[in-house]
């Protein structure tokens, strides 16, 4: 008799089940639902209270209404027997972070708070802390902590004690009424099990804390603001579970909001790019994986702890117990595409794909792909959306250079992606000169399945061969996965995740192998990039940062 | 009773005559005739004898079929009677030239040189003689020529000698059939009048020629062919004029063709962009003229010689007599926009213009006039074609800088038209730091017609008061005002291009005056222009020269 498991992946604008056989890692069916309070950055539901620009907020029912929505669809849809569903884990943007009375109950859903815009869920792309960012930073380097060092010099206003500093600042009152202040991806947890705890992976990457050092001091917290010296004995807690644990067995309530048996394994909670990991068939060291999508996330396992300049962070057990999980980004590349179409790929083009019952990055793509390297004679840096790795920069913009009155829009369109390979390439050489070596790139999100001349110039332009995930859905298969961890080997599951992948994550045959002659010209090219990386990166001529200055007076 | 003169244009696809009253510039009647053989750029007339690439011809007949054409209906249209007519004169393309029979007879146009190319008129786009181009700089150099300095250290492919020596390297049985090789500019003034002269504006500007150095020696001609060496004596003339002369009167050939009175004052010959000079009101030093198409020519008056580096040339006479003449160039600006609208306008912005029933042009004009100086917080550098002056190197390639994923099609159109003013500052303030000053500038061509947002950039960059030509079509007035003078006083014309041009040439009474706080701005921009200028085009980085080695290669 086949077992299954269900991964549960929240995303930012809904969340999604998928259901799993165990022994093969076969996906039978998928279920989708929409947040009904979406993504809420202009008023809050109900009250309407308005909220400031750079907010962006979730309503933490949404999240039950996943659970009680997706899961029954996926067993209606397989016509599986709740009783053969053995395991469920779940992953989540992060750092998605609310507060909540002791017993779990988010504070926005008690009238007393439901109009106080604090009390609500924030949301990963809550960008309204940096002032608390600029502080916690700011501090950190007066009070030489070291940690700093671990997350490339900087913690982001997207981060945790970002967002928690932001309420204490701003609303103290919300911030005493809060009895937890706890990533969603352990308060859904908690929603499953009963029963609270915290996750090594969003600890590790959002919240300042090692397996080895713990969290930063309360004399640290303390510096930043009285009241906030003792938050982690507060609000939260010093005890982190590594990823791939249980958590607990499904509560009778949830299993009431799902139809899954009461009891049922529920794992530790996870990240959606994180989890992803295992599910590309990555475990060890060496292999790189990257999810392509809006951004990039690049995720590489070492066996050992190295300080590597400029990345986003390294957690010991972050990814997958055993192994630090070394994680770097680039903020813009399907963006960076989606940019171009939108505001500059020419009506000519928009007709011929029109004509042609194409889609217009298809016919760019096409077109660009009949093109061999080097032949535009362009050259771009892809910082339209800032530097994420390594220079960790968000003043610094997008730049262009080699263009003629015989430049067309596809070798722009070609160049752009170009330069995202460039960006991946100095990313893979700083991982592998301090100590993580890389020997292979996978590719798993929405990019890889459309684009096949991005995949030859990633592999073209970092000289390693790239494979590509079979699962479209990667993070949700990696929850599953989770799963069938947590239900072990005797309820029909695996005993680690190294043996759940094996059995579980998959890749497609087809292998993008480095062409020597395209890599040739390649090699020339990234000695180019990295000649602007640096000059206009590094300090030596800080027009960006300038030019954005003059913007900001000029906007007034 | 009222006197007119009559001004020819000879441009690269049409010529176009006008009528206009000597007493106040009136522009009575204009005619455009298109040139029957056009610009013959792949085969042959007749024979179909295929042109190589690069190669850029014309039919010399076509002149004369602009006189037949278009004479006859500027007369007719008007109604003026041919015995009020008291002067003609004409400008050309340059360096468009030709090889003729000692009698003015084009080679081309005889049976037995009927199919062979180097017997037809070489328009001034005829760019297949690079190599004679490279080869007149590098003797020049070894050989230590100090004209070169007069060209702002080299000579154009498309210029005169690069021409001739062309025919001789490569039809040498045409060369020695060519008594004259000579200026479409002064064959046409020969054939109006019977009469061979030479005018000192093309020669000056284009045949490395100059009232006090005459031309270069025999010795250095002989060293770039044995049988160059005596090109001045053998095909040309040391007799050169300055404009403002008169060539002859009309013969009773020209009369016949023209329906003008025989005897008629034909002027010397100039060059379109220069004699518009005057036709914009400027017969002084301190105010420079622009003429604005798809390129851009800077024509300013100076009372001394001085070595400008970086410039198109200077000369003697060559604009308006008694004064040096100087002229720099920016190879790039209504082409600049072209580009941009044809590869890079978004559809939406198209359906837009359409619906609105407005040029693409205008809607992108409308849209970036609702920006500040440095809104946009983008800059580029505008050398999509090359820079003319002051780098002098068309190996330089477009850059485009501080790009966001919230950049939108106006923003870079904006930059784009501020990049080309950023570039006519350089010149601006090149040529004031080198001793010939600029106070204002004065603009004619088809842009300013067009485009005030342009106009306006200009003013608030430069940082000089900028008005415009009232004329549509100044070179043609220029040259009608030269008719005048070369009728002179007792003819009823002028005995200057000085009196000419306060009684004919008129400016437009709207001024763009540099606005102080945009000027504060691009003061600031213009820092980081220079910068960039500098450092990607005096050898820091070569980037874009090695992009075009590597896109050389990859094209095979």
């Amino acid at each position: 008799m086949s077992k299954y498991t269900i991964g549960i992946d929240f995303g930012t604008e809904s969340g999604r089940a998928v259901l799993v056989e165990v022994e093969s890692g076969r996906e039978v069916a998928t279920a989708v639902y929409t947040y009904s309070n979406g993504v809420i950055d202009e008023k809050l539901p109900e009250s309407g209270i308005p909220l400031e620009p750079d907010w962006a907020l979730q309503d933490p029912e949404d999240y039950i209404r996943v659970f009680q929505n997706t899961i029954p669809q996926v067993l209606k849809q397989s016509g599986v027997d709740a009783g053969d569903v053995i395991g469920l884990g779940i992953d989540f943007t992060a750092c998605t972070m609310l507060p909540t009375k002791m017993d779990g109950t988010p504070l926005c859903v008690l009238p007393e708070w439901r109009a106080a815009p604090h009390a609500w869920v924030k949301l990963w792309k809550h960008h309204a802390a940096q002032p608390e960012a600029d502080k916690i930073n700011a501090i950190a380097r007066q009070m030489g902590q070291t940690w700093l060092n671990r997350y490339g010099g900087k913690i982001s206003s997207e981060w945790f004690f970002s967002k928690a500093l932001q309420i204490l600042d701003e609303a103290p009152q919300v911030y005493a009424a809060a009895d937890r202040l706890i990533e969603a991806a352990d308060w859904v947890v908690w929603q499953l099990t009963g029963v609270e705890t915290r996750n090594s992976c969003t600890a590790g990457y959002k919240a300042i804390w090692s397996k080895r050092e713990g969290f930063p001091s309360k004399e640290y917290f303390g510096a930043l603001h009285p009241q906030f010296a003792d938050i982690i004995e507060e609000k939260m807690t010093y005890d982190i579970r590594p990823v791939g644990q249980k958590a607990g067995g499904l509560s009778q309530r949830a299993a009431t909001w799902t139809g899954l048996k009461p009891g049922t394994a529920v794992a530790i909670a996870n990240v959606d790019a994180h989890v992803a990991v295992p599910a590309a068939t990555v475990t060890e060291p060496g292999r790189m994986v990257m999810i392509m999508g809006t951004s990039i996330c690049h995720m590489v396992l070492g066996s050992g702890e190295h300080v590597v300049p400029g990345m986003c962070g390294y957690v010991e057990d972050g990814i997958i117990p055993g192994y630090f999980g070394y994680e770097a980004g680039q903020s813009c590349v399907g963006d960076h595409f989606a940019w171009f179409v939108e505001h500059c790929a020419p009506a000519a083009y928009q007709r011929e794909a029109q004509a042609r019952g194409m889609d217009i990055h298809q016919l760019l793509e096409e077109k660009a792909a009949r093109m061999k390297p080097g032949e535009s004679g362009l050259l771009a840096l892809d910082w339209w959306n800032g530097n994420r790795s390594v220079l960790v920069d968000v003043d610094l913009s997008g730049l262009l250079l080699g263009a003629t009155l015989a430049t067309k829009a596809e070798e722009i369109y070609r160049t752009l992606i170009e330069a995202t390979a460039f960006g991946t390439r100095v990313i893979v050489e700083t991982f592998q000169q301090n100590g993580v070596p890389i020997h292979e790139l996978v590719a798993c999100g929405g990019l890889p399945e459309k684009n096949k001349l991005l995949m030859q110039i990633y592999a073209d332009v970092t000289g390693r061969p790239l494979k590509v995930s079979t699962s479209s859905q990667t993070p949700a298969l990696g929850s599953a996965m989770f799963g069938a961890v947590a239900a072990g080997e005797t309820a029909g599951g695996y005993g680690s995740i190294y043996h759940a992948a094996q059995k579980m994550a998959r890749l497609k045959d087809e292998v993008f192998m480095p062409v020597p002659e395209h890599q040739e010209v390649y090699d020339q090219l990234y000695e180019e990039y990295l000649r602007l990386h640096d000059y206009f990166g590094r300090g030596e001529n800080d027009v960006m940062k300038r030019l954005k200055r003059i913007r900001a007076d000029a906007r007034g």
